[in-house]
Parts: structure tokens; sequence; C-alpha cells
């Protein structure tokens, strides 16, 4: 294998692949980028069995083959290169010779056939959705997966598409997250994606053009511009979440929802105390009152609304109302109540892209 | 105790006060700030015993009084108010109020009594340096103290001051920093200055004006515009470092800084497997070849210089000389050597206000 590339194409390439490269893995390969020089173009790809992430960089390939190299090794030289051009070719049959300038590096390669070959996804699932979207709607639900491992399926993201509305839902027992938009696709799915994954898929998507979803039974591709990202899908059945969301309510209030945000930031400073980050709040005629004690001290804030129906008080895991806040992207939402024991359920005004739904924390009486 | 204060500028006087408070102490009362409100100012103090921080924030006094909040929770509110005005007052023994616009906390405070009092530090030994002249050298000194107690009195900087000429000496063992400005100060000073003090000096100098050092025999104190830094002193008497410098060399080598300093940090990356950071340099003619090896593989960089004397071969750690010529500002420098087993010193080529110097590490013939 001998090719010659431009460094910081090259950077680029190697810093996608290396996304699926965690250094965790018990296969000391997989801690390699897999390098294939062919007609021009290299395919660099990177693995953790259930997440792998391949791109391609133009380099002129003086002489085809494929290797294995050190990720990070391998990512550290090329990037402290000049900006220039760079010559890699296989020296011997364990080592590779890095040129640039006056730098010269040999470094030792591992055997591109003892590289995990990818799952191969086919199929006429194929979904198109403009990158930008993609995007908004991965960071609308992915803050809201479970973090522990009890229930696997939900450490995943529900992707689900039916009557040309794309859905993504995450839940965690505590508060659930919806985002939905239209899409021109007339098939169904139904895949619980890996968390980890959309994570790394969030990174590279961009802001123009559109990616495209091809789904089979065990996997989902990713294919965007030219990077393809595979990633297994989580087993089981996600849950029923329709179920979950209340369909009727007692009371919305209307706020600036900056302003509830920065209230509820300031409450949850002395709430803190003891981890419980309780908030309480207080609904009435045209104002909600946020309240926080500990052993620290206390506060209260004031927040003016638009209530329709009943005034309530229930209380609240600050953590979980501002995660919602914080990626929410209209000035002005509603919110919905029923009961102090109901969830609370949060919409924009503007446009119907999104539900989230938070459970209240029971308190003794005040 | 009752004031009125803008909240940026209450927020900038807690942040300079709040960089002494260490949490580490075992005193309670010094994870809080001193506030003492007195005549439309109030002073604001932060110490953890060693280092002391004073700052005058202007505020509307219109209760005098003193009081210790919690560091981090009052600063953590005040940072989360809004841009509006702050109105704080005590309203019970232990508990003072905090009001801007919507928002009210309740919060606990500790008698200001219990604070201990800040050494005084009165003396004729003033010296006045340019803010920005004493933030580079202590920049340029600061990264080569001793990390680790075995000898205290290396884990701070030398700061010595006769005719005319003020000297910042550090050293580790390994490595030695010494940046020297003409000053108009008549006195002979002699103190070492912690580096954690002078760690938080750094943050606090800003552009423009003077600081002005007043000595005694146990303390420092910076007068930076309104905020006085007050630091013990380290005890003992300093590494005479004159005699460490050689004072003569057999060669001289021109090089470009930026140059030399990217071809050590590629060649240290393949010099890092088991950290011995190990590169060698082969000095001959108009060349430094840089090689460096492990069981990851192996690297030559050349870079251009300029030699006079004769060649040399030696080897260093890289991360010593990687640490010096990253701050070091001007663009060409010297590097004098003499054997493979003495010092190397590195010095500006146009401007004499600093000198460099590490020790080889000894290598087996190659």
């Amino acid at each position: 294998m001998k090719f010659i590339c431009e460094k910081n194409a090259l950077v680029e390439g190697i810093s996608i692949a290396q996304k699926a490269v965690t250094g965790k893995s018990t296969m000391p390969i997989l801690g390699g980028i897999l390098i294939n020089a062919k007609n021009d173009t290299l395919i660099i790809t990177g693995s953790d069995i259930d997440l792998s992430i391949e791109t391609k960089v133009k380099a002129a390939v003086l002489e085809e083959g494929s290797l294995v190299v050190d990720a990070r090794l391998f990512g550290d030289i090329i990037r402290k290169l000049p900006n220039s051009d760079v010559e890699v070719a296989s020296i011997s049959e364990n080592s590779i010779e890095i040129k640039c300038e006056k730098s010269k590096f040999n470094v030792i390669h591992m055997d591109a056939e003892d590289y995990p070959s990818l799952p191969s996804v086919e199929g006429n699932k194929q979904l198109n959705i403009a990158q930008k979207c993609l995007k908004n709607m991965i960071k609308g639900t992915i803050f809201a997966v479970a973090q522990d491992e009890t229930r696997p399926i939900l450490t995943g993201v529900l992707m689900e598409s039916k009557d040309k509305t794309l859905n993504l839902v995450s839940l965690d027992g505590y508060r659930l997250a919806l985002k939905k938009e239209s899409i021109e696709f007339d098939d169904e799915v139904n895949a619980v994606i890996p968390g980890k994954t959309l994570n790394e898929v969030v990174k590279i998507l961009g802001e123009d053009d559109d990616v495209t979803l091809t789904f089979n039974e065990n996997h989902v591709l990713f294919t965007i511009n030219e990077t393809r990202i595979i990633s297994r899908l989580l087993e089981g059945e996600f849950i029923k979440y329709n179920s979950i969301i209340p369909e009727e309510h007692k009371s919305t209030v209307i706020v600036d929802k900056n302003i509830l945000l920065n209230s509820i930031e300031r409450a949850s400073l002395v709430g803190k105390e003891g981890n419980t980050n309780l908030v309480k709040f207080d609904i009435e005629d045209d104002t909600i009152v946020i309240t926080s004690n500990s052993q620290l001290g206390n506060v209260r804030e004031e927040v003016n609304i638009n209530l329709q129906g009943d005034g309530i008080q229930i209380a609240f895991n600050s953590k979980y109302l501002i995660d919602i806040l914080k990626i929410m992207d209209e000035e002005k939402i509603y919110m919905e109540f029923t009961s102090a024991v109901s969830p609370c359920v949060i919409k924009n005004i503007e446009k119907d892209n999104c539900t989230y739904l938070v459970l209240p924390v029971r308190v003794s009486t005040r």
C-alpha cells in the first residue's frame, strides 16, 4: 500500500472514523483504524463492533492495499504534521512509513485480514431526511435516554415512522421526550437505536444535504455524504409510550421559556443539598411561585404566566425540567397539568413538533 | 448589614476573592467569603491562611456591617441573578436575604468575628512594575517549579531584585527558568513566593497599570488596582542558581523556535511509550536530526539550524524542552551545548530577558 494525501483531508477522515474506536474493546485490532487504498480513494474504518464508521478520503493511490494502524498514534502523528502532502507506504510486513516534508515515521501496523468485516445493511427501507432536521430531533430526545442498564431498551431512542411522520422517542422512567417531523416515506419503521450511536451521529451530521437511513432487522445504516455509520439496533420491544402521555389536562400555563429556566436554575442552587433537587411550584392566577429549601437556606422565585384552568401545587426534580427547557427552541411554551401526582406535559406553542413529559415528585402536604 | 450593588460588579468582586478559597481547609469559615460593607464600598475577602485575596466593590451601603457567606453558594446565586441591582441584607442573627427583581433568597451566614484577620504587610520595600510585564515573567517561570514537596522551597519562584534588575527563578532538578527585567527599585529583595500564589496572581493581573509588591519578612502583598493579594513566603534559602548556569559553552545553535517545537512534539508521539519521552538530537553542520523510538515505531525529524562550534549528540526528556519552547516569545532562539552530559542553555536572540536550562538524559552509546 502506498498513497499520497493532503494532510487536512486525512485528518478529517481519521477523526470521523476514530469516533467509533472506543479503546475499550478486548480485541486489540479494534484499537486500530482500517485503511483501504483503492482507485484514488482511501476508505478509513473504525469500529467497536456495535458501532462502525467508514469514510472516504481522496488520495493519490500509488499502490493499492489495506492495513490497520493504531488509531490514536496514527491520528496524533498526522494531526501534528505540517499542512502539506503526506505519503504513507507499507515498507515491511509489519510497518509503514509516514513522510511529510522533513518528518519521517516508521510505525507498526496490524493485518487488514484480522479486521472484522462490517455488517452489510441493504434493503428497501431507505428514509431520507435533512441532516439539520435529524440533528435537531436527536438533540431533542437523546438527553432523556436511561443512563443505567437495568432496562437496556431504554438506553436507546425509538425511531418510528408511520403515516409520513417520523417520531423519535426516549424515556427513562422520570421523563419522556418525543420529537416529530413530517417525512416523505411510506414504509413503517420501528427501531431502537443505541444512545451511544446517536451521540456520534450528531457530531457527524452537518447543516446541509440529506442523510439516508437504511434499516434491516438488526442494523441501521446512516449515509452522510462520504460517511457510512452502521450500528446495531437494541433488541426488544420499546415501551408503549403513547399510553403514558396524558390525553387530557385540567390546567394550561403559557410561559416564557427562558425566564422560567433561569428561575428554576436559581431555585435549584439551594435545593442541591442532599441531591434532591426539589423545587416546588405554586401556580395561581398569573404567577408561578417557585420555592426550594434546604439547610443552606431557601428561595422564592416569581414567574409571570398566563393560566387557563385551575391553580395547582406540584413539585419536581429541577434537573429534569432544566434538561427539557434548555433544548426547547421556542420562546413561549405550554405546560399542561392535571394534578400534583400526574405528569406535566410541555410543548412548543407555535410548532407541534415536540412533546415532553416530566413526572412530579410527591411531597408531604404543605 | 444592608447594601445594594450592581450584579456584574458584585460577581466580579466575588470571583476575585473566591480564588483564595480552596475548599480544602479544615476550618469551615474559610469555605466562606467575608463581606464588609462600609462607606459605599464592599470589601470582599477570601483566604486559605497561606493566601488571602481582598477586593473592593462600589455599592450603596444602607447599613454598615460584616458577615461571612458560603463562597460557592453565594457566588453561584449572584452569578445566576438577572443583570440588575442586587439587594443583600442581614435579616436575622444567622441569615441574609438576597433580592433581585422577582428572586428572593434566604441564606445562612457565619460570623465575621470568627474570620481570621489578614496579616498586615507594611514596609518600605515597595516595588512597582507593569502588570503586563510581571504577568509575562511569572508565566515564563512558573511551569518549572517543583511539583513534589520533597524540597518545599522549590515549589516556589524566587523573586530577587538587585542593581535595578528583577529576576524570577524557578527550578525543579531537571530544568531551570530565569526571567529578568530592569526596574526602578533600589532595595534588595530576596523572597520565594509559592507557585500556588503566583498561579492566582497571574489570573488577576491585567494588561494596563502597575502592580505594587510590598515585602516584609514573611509575607508579600500584591496591590493590583482595587485588589490586594497577601501570601506567605516560603521559608529557607533558595538554591544558588547562578552556579548551575554554565558560563561557557562549546557550540551554539540558532534555530526557528516553532519549527523546532513542532518537530519535538511530533517526535515525542512515538517516545511516549513507557513515559520516558526520550528524544535524541544529532546536531551536525546545518541540521538537527531528532529521533525517537519505542516499541510503537520510530521517527526521524530534520530541522535546519545555524551551528557555531562542534556538532554534538545529546538526548532529552521532550516534555522539558516543549514546556520551555512553548512559553518563549521570540521566533529565533539560541541553544548552547557543551557535552552530552552538560545542561543545554536556551535564550532569546533579540532580548536578553530569559535563560532556560535543561539537563540532558544520559543514554547508552549509539
